[in-house]
C-alpha cells in the first residue's frame, strides 16, 4: 500500500526504511531537505510540503489517504495537523507515532477530519533492524486499514496491537516509560552497589552472566553489558547527570489522579530530578540543622573549592 | 567428566539432567530415596548417603572428587559438609549452588578441606531446558576444573563466570535479587496503573506488544505475559500477599553497610512485607490523628465486617 511520512529524523527514516523494505510505496516529506533527499535515496517519493505530499498520494481509488507523522511531540504535531487538514477527508487516516501526551492526541482525534491513530513507539534508533513494538489507539477500521504499515515497522504482527479508544497508544506508552525508569533505576542501583561493594568485579562479565539465563534478564541490561563492554567496568567519563523526564512526569502525574500509588516510579523519577539538581537546598538545610542540634561542624561551600 | 550431586529437588534434578545431557557421569544422593531414585532413572549412579556417593565417586585417577550441592540455604548446607569433610582433601571441589548468605560461604570457605566454590544460580525450575545462569567465587583453579560441568549446567559458556574470590559467587546473586524484587514492582505498578486507569485494556495484549521490540522487554515481561494470558487481565484469584525476602533484606543491609542508597530496591523490599501485613498500624495511627487534629469520623475495624 502506499504511505505518507511526514517528520524524517532517525525514527522516521526508519518508518520510511521498514515500509519500503515490505514493498510499500513512501512519499516522504521534511522541513529539511537534506532529510527529504536521504528518505528519496532509500526509494521513496520526495514532497517539498504537507499539500505536495497530499498531492502525490494516489487517491484514485476507495481508500482515502494513510499518513505517519513521527515529528517531535507537542507543538510540531498540531503544526503539521493544521497543515494537513484543508487537505485531510474522514476516509483517510493519520497516525502520530511520537511520544505525545494522550491527553493532547484525545484532543486531536477529536478536532481532525481523518480518522487519528495515536501510536506509542518504542524501541528507538537501535530498533532500525528488529521493528519497533507500536501500542497503538484509536478507531478499529483505521487501525484495520493500516496493519499491512503495522505489521512492517513493527517486529511483525506481534509487535502492534490496538489498546483501544483514542488516547490509548499513547497512555499505555507513558505507562511503558515510568515502568523504563524505574527499571533503569533498579540495574542502576544493583551495578552501583556491586561497584561500590566488598569485591572487585568485572561488570561485563557480570551483566553478561546474568543476561544469559538469570531472572532479571533484559534488552535493558543488554544494553548495561555494551556499555561495560565501551566504557569500562567504572563507566570511565560518563557523567552522572540523567536528562528526560516529561514521560516519567505524567506518569506519576497520572498515578496521582487515579490514586495508584506508584512509589518505585516515582522514586525513580525524583532520581534523575535529583542527578541535575547540584547544590540540594535540603542538604544545605540538613548539614545546617545537624550544627543547630549538635553543634555538628557546617560544612561550607568554599571549604570544598 | 564425574560428578556428584547431593540434594535432588527441583533444582538438583535439573543439575543431575544437563550434566548427564551433556555426557557426565553422575552420581546423585538425596534424603529422600524417592528422589534420589528419579535421578537414578534418568542415568545417574544412585549413592544411599554422603559417604557411599563419596566412595562411588572414582578417585583413582589425579583430579579430586568435584561435589555440586543444591541443599536449601542455612543449616542443610553445614549439615551436608559436615557428613562429607571425613571424605574431602585439598584436590576436591565442592560447590554450593544454592541460595547461601555469601558471609557464610566466606566462612564455609575458610573451614572447608576441599576448594570450595559459591554458586549463585538463577533462572529456576523454568531454566530445565535453556539452562541457568551461574555466578561462581572461589579459588580460580577449581573454577577451571569445574568448567566442562559449568557449560552443561549454564545456558553455555556466556551462562557462567567467575566473579572473584570466595563469596564473591553469591554477593553477586544476592544482588541480583535485590534487582529482581525492584523490576518485579516496577511492571507491577505499571500494570496497576493500567488496570486502575482510563482505558480498558487487555493486560495480554499489552505484554505481549512490549515484549516484542519495546525498550522494556525482558523475561520477567514475558513471564507477565504468560500470567495474563493464563489469568486473565484482572489476574482472577492470585492473591495480593507475596512470599519471600530473605536475599532482598539481605541486599539492603549490605547497601546500609556500604553506604549505598538504593531507594527503589529498599521500598520493594518494603512493598512486600507490606503486601503480608494486615491492619498496619501505622496507617490505624493515621486514621485516628485525622481525628485528633481535624475531627474527620474514625473509621473503625467493626464498620468494615
Amino acid at each position: 500500500m502506499e504511505l505518507g511520512v511526514i517528520g524524517l529524523g532517525r525514527m522516521g527514516q526508519i518508518v520510511v526504511n521498514r515500509s519500503l523494505d515490505a514493498g510499500h510505496d513512501v512519499v516522504a516529506f521534511d522541513l529539511s531537505a537534506e532529510a527529504t533527499a536521504t528518505a528519496a535515496e532509500a526509494g521513496a517519493t520526495a514532497a517539498d510540503s504537507v499539500a505536495d505530499l497530499c498531492d502525490r498520494l494516489d487517491d484514485s481509488d476507495e481508500d482515502g489517504k494513510r499518513i505517519w507523522l513521527m515529528v517531535p511531540a507537542g507543538e510540531p504535531v498540531d503544526a503539521t495537523l493544521a497543515d494537513l487538514e484543508p487537505h485531510l477527508d474522514a476516509d483517510d487516516v493519520v497516525v502520530d507515532g511520537g511520544n505525545s501526551k494522550f491527553q493532547e492526541s484525545v484532543r486531536r482525534a477529536e478536532e481532525t477530519d481523518a480518522a487519528y491513530l495515536d501510536c506509542g513507539t518504542s524501541g528507538g534508533p537501535a530498533s532500525a533492524e528488529e521493528g519497533f513494538s507500536l501500542m497503538i489507539g484509536g478507531p478499529e477500521w483505521a487501525y484495520e486499514a493500516l496493519v499491512p504499515i503495522f505489521d512492517a515497522v513493527a517486529t511483525g504482527p506481534a509487535g502492534h496491537d490496538r489498546m483501544g479508544e483514542s488516547g490509548s497508544g499513547h497512555y499505555v506508552k507513558m505507562v511503558h516509560n515510568g515502568v523504563e525508569y524505574a527499571l533503569m533505576q533498579a540495574y542502576g542501583e544493583g551495578f552501583e552497589l556491586l561497584t561500590e561493594g566488598r569485591y572487585d568485579l568485572d561488570m561485563e562479565s557480570v551483566a553478561r552472566t546474568w543476561n544469559n539465563g538469570a531472572v532479571i534478564r533484559s534488552w535493558l541490561l543488554e544494553l548495561c553489558e555494551e556499555a561495560f563492554h565501551e566504557e569500562g567496568s567504572d563507566l570511565g567519563d560518563v557523567a552522572d547527570h540523567v536528562a528526560g523526564g516529561s514521560t516519567g512526569t505524567w506518569t506519576v502525574r497520572e498515578a496521582l489522579e487515579q490514586e495508584v500509588p506508584v512509589p518505585i516510579i516515582y522514586q525513580a523519577l525524583a532520581e534523575r530530578f535529583d542527578s541535575r539538581n547540584e547544590g540540594r537546598f535540603s542538604r544545605r538545610l540538613a548539614n545546617r540543622l545537624r550544627y543547630g542540634f549538635g553543634r555538628h561542624e557546617v560544612a561550607r561551600r568554599s571549604d570544598e573549592e
